[in-house]
């Protein structure tokens, strides 16, 4: 009876500016009572990420422009928030009552560039941006925790979609580390021994940030971080960006307007 | 140290018509050593489902329609699989080359209304609809599964999808019986105290059927049926219907152009 695991660490502390992600995970390993072992998947949201690396922001210390102005004045939003977002952003790609869907520089479409204004310290003045470079902190992470641990991880750091079509957030991955992000099946054989076609690509990391959020809670009872064990996945590299469709070859990411 | 275990179910046989498939799943968790309890979770794809409900169709017995000859020509697609996907459908919300994305009548968008040709017994001129009722299919499953079992389980009925943004396929629930589908978490305390907005809705259903893809795997090693363990979503009764965005909400579903 084998199979995966998904195990929410519990106990884990609140994260500052500096904080060494890999020390509070391994404490919170010992709270848990789990050893990390080769090949682990630990999945980790990118807000605790941010946390460590300081990218916070000061709301009243942003001048929004113009631009910033109208498309807050479009989407229902605050301007210096939008003026975040814009700088975040490599381009809008549909601004609606409520809504703000853009480009990340990272390559990702999400709402309001993954700008995150809840659990921060208690402060609705403080913006937690997305990690500068989310490949390079799974990066950083999974050495880190070699060095805590022993073990040989892969690492993914996840944010929270909404998505057309349907209703809800689930969990993407934004960096990661040590896995193999995308797994194409194609030509690989069907039941019948005729190779695999069409549809044979499995976003692995995506899946992994889903089923991470199916066990960490959310809010006060929340952890930010799961172990998956059980997965075969591990690779020598890692990266999110295969996860991402090609702006090209995506007609629902062209932007309806010209938002600048 | 408590978690979510995801067990594929092993020794699955092939499924055909007027099959009775709680007593496939109950035969194959003897294969794999592991006995139901109440509140496991049982995913099942909807292309067993729809095997056992014999909704198979064979191709040359279709003649397609003047529209699904135009919509063909158009999406460089078999004009008697378009025909499928337009009788199985309410709209067509995108057409390009390649791509035939609809609203299914039973609401979801999906590419080709879910329709499928692989896995079909060995058989290109087979096509395989979606199962007509996923909900009632999900509740039937259940109680029958309790009559070979005698646990009281919740099943989710999924299938596969493509996304906007983002490649490759995830899973989603199609059908679902004895589990609450979306969680809404509006109104609950964060980490802080204050009451979590916005996007606090998860859609558990869809995130479990994501988890199943992760270790059902494809092809001639996959298994059909994945029982999750340990999450906390029973409910008296269930329904896939939460997990869609109305259509007057989701402004990507809406249709670009006339395609009648």
């Amino acid at each position: 009876m084998t199979g995966v695991s998904l195990i929410p660490l519990r106990g884990f502390p609140l994260v500052s500016q500096g904080d060494d992600l890999a020390r509070l995970i391994a404490d919170s390993l010992t709270v848990t009572g789990l050893e990390l072992r080769d090949d682990d998947v630990v999945v980790v949201t990118g807000k605790v990420v941010s946390k460590a690396e300081g990218r916070l922001v000061n709301l009243p210390d942003v001048e929004p422009s113009e631009r910033a102005r109208r498309l807050a004045s479009l989407t229902e939003k605050d301007p210096r928030v939008v003026e975040l977002v814009l700088q975040e952003s490599a381009e809008v790609v549909r601004a609606r009552p409520g809504v703000l869907l853009v480009r990340h520089k990272l390559g990702f479409v999400s709402a309001v560039a993954g700008i995150d204004r809840s659990n921060v310290e208690g402060d609705d003045e403080l913006i937690l941006l997305l990690p500068r470079d989310p490949d390079s902190s799974a990066r950083d992470l999974m050495e880190s925790l070699y060095r805590h641990t022993g073990a040989h991880v892969a690492v993914v750091i996840t944010d929270s979609h909404g998505r057309p079509f349907r209703v809800g957030n689930v969990g993407v991955a934004i960096g990661v580390a040590c896995m193999t992000a995308l797994v194409e099946l194609e030509g690989r054989p069907d039941l019948f021994g005729r190779p695999l076609t069409g549809a044979s690509k499995f976003p692995v990391a995506d899946l992994v940030a889903s089923a991470a959020v199916l066990v960490a809670g959310e809010g006060a009872e929340g952890t930010p971080v799961v172990v998956a064990r059980g997965l075969h996945v591990s690779a020598e590299a890692g990266s999110a960006q295969p996860l991402l469709r090609p702006r090209e070859t995506d007609f629902f990411a062209i932007p309806d307007r010209d938002y600048d």
